[in-house]
């Protein structure tokens, strides 16, 4: 399938964080903050601490960048990249503990809930499981945003992350991906540990996405990524090597295309 | 010391419920709601997991008892009774963390958060340690009740638990032990395992702190409880063994307290 | 396919137990270590702890019942009845570390390791998955028996687990299940949480397999249990309900076996 | 007090490593184990998890670096840093477990094990809690050396642990530090982390120590450490910031005291 002539929209850069563990350090938060959009603040299940949580959520106020709950499954030692299989109903409280937990933590410091985007394998079971989808977006619909509106979520549009996001009166955010390759089916390579990049690649990678809603896959056919008309973030992780640089990176083509396009 | 005269007040029943685990079942709760006013529900650090909390609200909401949080210390094996020295912010942010997840649960319900009470070795800490309870007072402190109201806190008075609470501006509820014994000091003896009582011995035990606010400590001496004129709620261990009896016991000595005074 | 006629030999009785977690008590392991010939302690990862180990062994040795390891997947809140996907790597290194710790209480005992026996949905997994059922047969061939001889396994005749118990020269001691029923392809129907039994099912369940070598299926089939002249044992488990029922009918039908076909 | 005349015998480095969890990297094992002469490897409570413990091993025998225990507390999130109160028999329970974990994999690489040492402040708390040092040490004193030779346990002289080594009949080994400060007491400054050290600094420190057998104290104080004649071992630590330099520079000292004293 060829790439599709994308509606033009402002595009924006969300990146997961916070995702350190008591004494284990995990990405370089503090530099990655003041280049990104939206922060999606680990909670607890796959990484992150409540101390974790409280100080992500000061430094993204700080820098006046919008946060969301980045609930995992619970595994800190898989990080979230193990595939287990729960009951539907435990995957709807898991998300609903979590997102209620940073909630607790966003309250006390008067920041908005702007979004959720599950973590991970979660992520990935989302796009092809249907039941798990259900599942997890079912406990994120318990939350609004403020003014009652309905929750944000960022996902992977053509998946049944945008199906059910769709169903159940959700906002669906499209997310672009800078540090990780895709498949032939449009889906996400999820590597246990990332993989670094050339940063020339993922500016090309990220140019590809933003400019014509298609990627090149792992196996060399271009995909269509049919973000149709949905706000467009590009994701990036705190955990990749380089981050640092890639969010450099990624930053610079998000502005050249805002700029061109008359969005900046 | 003496017991003094106390004000006469109705009394209430609280009870430490949603203590299992995964698999692990703890106290007959299904039993134990119907008999008491307020529920404290575990929030998943010393017990308690996602659909053990939802469950409990729901069967408490069922049968219109108030629900409160039960923070504990993050040691599920040792189910918080294991003494852990935090530094002060880790205390606020558990006390955050755990409440708020159990806030998600309750928003999603429609109940309201009528009330925190700490869980075992952490309210001992606070009655002794006053940087560790306004360490957890802080956490509590975030919470307002619905119509913006001070959160209530359940705590032994006499203690900083009250003397904190007061500081914070918080409202009070004054504790006694259906099913706990006391020292000569006032303060409670926590076990790592309940032990059984004998159902008399409930009844008098609790008879003599509900009209007297005086307790025998397990040296012997009459201990005053100055509850003032607080209200006043007994507190009975959904682990305890023969709780079923002991929870019927103690709720047959409040209403016939209630009743002779003229609070039923 | 119908039941063959099978070698007859002694019937052994195994249960898995030690599964309580701190305060969590799970089975009533004093009232059926007694009863059985074989106990599977669990070494704390779906559940067990250091504590409840060595009591497990304690009573055991009290009691001359030989003692194997019963390591699972690493989710105390799943009892290891979530299936995971883990790298083989993982699971060899995750048996190693479980079986290691037991053997470090029974080298402390003076108790001889006589065999492992995987739990729940990991014993599943390794039924069905080659893979999965060498990485664990891998982490167990690293211990030996008393004399150098190679590790005991017990498991499911006819699956993988018998054919990997092969290649790597284990020794495998063939298992009927007392408490649990069987698809028509002959694995087992595994509950996140056990169900109840009648008494007498339980002796017609076990009878038939332990005389037949073959058993009803939850669909009505008979199918055969290629258990061929393999040693065989009837597992139980400690924390289906009525498990002292249960495992007192299992060893009257074992007895009467055992005493007909002159193996008592 | 003042310094004493120390005997004259090779001194060793030891290290704390394979403290990474899952993701969750520590500190530049492959780089630090060339350089020191015992690994004291992490068990999985406070950090290690069953794939690094496997890799510690096999790197530390690739380099022919001896191998011990490095078990602590049960608490992944405060890297064993956070004071718990168990009861003395979840002490001896927890040090089996762990060390029992580690021999699962030192006997499946065919090496050695070497020694123990606990970590954290669990070995603070053995220093001057003697019930907790005996709890401990009861449990290394478990495990033999090859050949029947009893435990060895590195610790510090002048504490509790000397004491109860003694009492217990365990090979003792003194430490001192290479990156931690030491109290007029005697006893160490354990931080929740590690806090930076200038090189000079790190040298003067040990060069203090193996040859005085003596430290300067945080307040001023020149405290004497008295090792007697056991054989001495300088501890770095792997989550050490610098921490690459700071095994060099100790190394260097350490190689020019030995050489100069003809032990090398």
């Amino acid at each position: 399938m060829g790439a599709t002539v994308p509606t033009k929209r402002k595009a924006f850069i969300n990146a997961d964080l916070g995702e350190g563990y008591g004494n284990f350090k995990c990405g370089p938060d503090e530099e990655l903050i003041p280049m990104i959009d939206h922060a999606n603040v680990a909670c607890g299940f796959h990484a992150g601490d409540p101390l974790k949580m409280q100080e992500s959520i000061r430094v993204c106020k700080q820098y006046n960048i919008k946060v969301g709950a980045h609930p995992g499954l619970p595994d800190i030692l898989g990080f979230g990249r193990r595939e287990m299989k729960l009951d539907p109903e435990e995957h709807t409280a898991n998300v609903i503990y979590q997102v209620g937990a940073l909630k607790g933590f966003l309250d006390a410091e008067g920041v908005e809930l702007n979004h959720v985007k599950p973590h991970g394998i979660l992520y990935g079971m989302m796009c092809r499981d249907i039941e798990v989808c259900r599942a997890v977006m079912a406990g994120i619909a318990k939350f609004k945003r403020a003014g009652g509106e309905p929750m944000k979520v960022f996902g992977l549009a053509g998946t049944f992350q945008e199906q059910v996001a769709k169903e159940l009166g959700l906002e669906f955010v499209a997310e672009f991906y800078g540090d990780v390759k895709y498949r032939a089916d449009g889906t996400l390579v999820i590597d246990r540990k990332k993989k670094p990049w050339d940063v020339e690649d993922v500016k090309r990678h990220v140019r590809q996405q933003i400019e014509d809603s298609a990627v090149t896959a792992v196996t060399g056919e271009v995909v269509a990524l049919p973000t149709g008309s949905y706000p467009i973030s590009v994701c990036c992780h705190s955990d990749s090597p380089g981050c640092v640089e890639i969010v450099t990176a990624v930053r610079q083509v998000v502005d050249e295309y805002n700029k061109t396009n008359g969005f900046l």
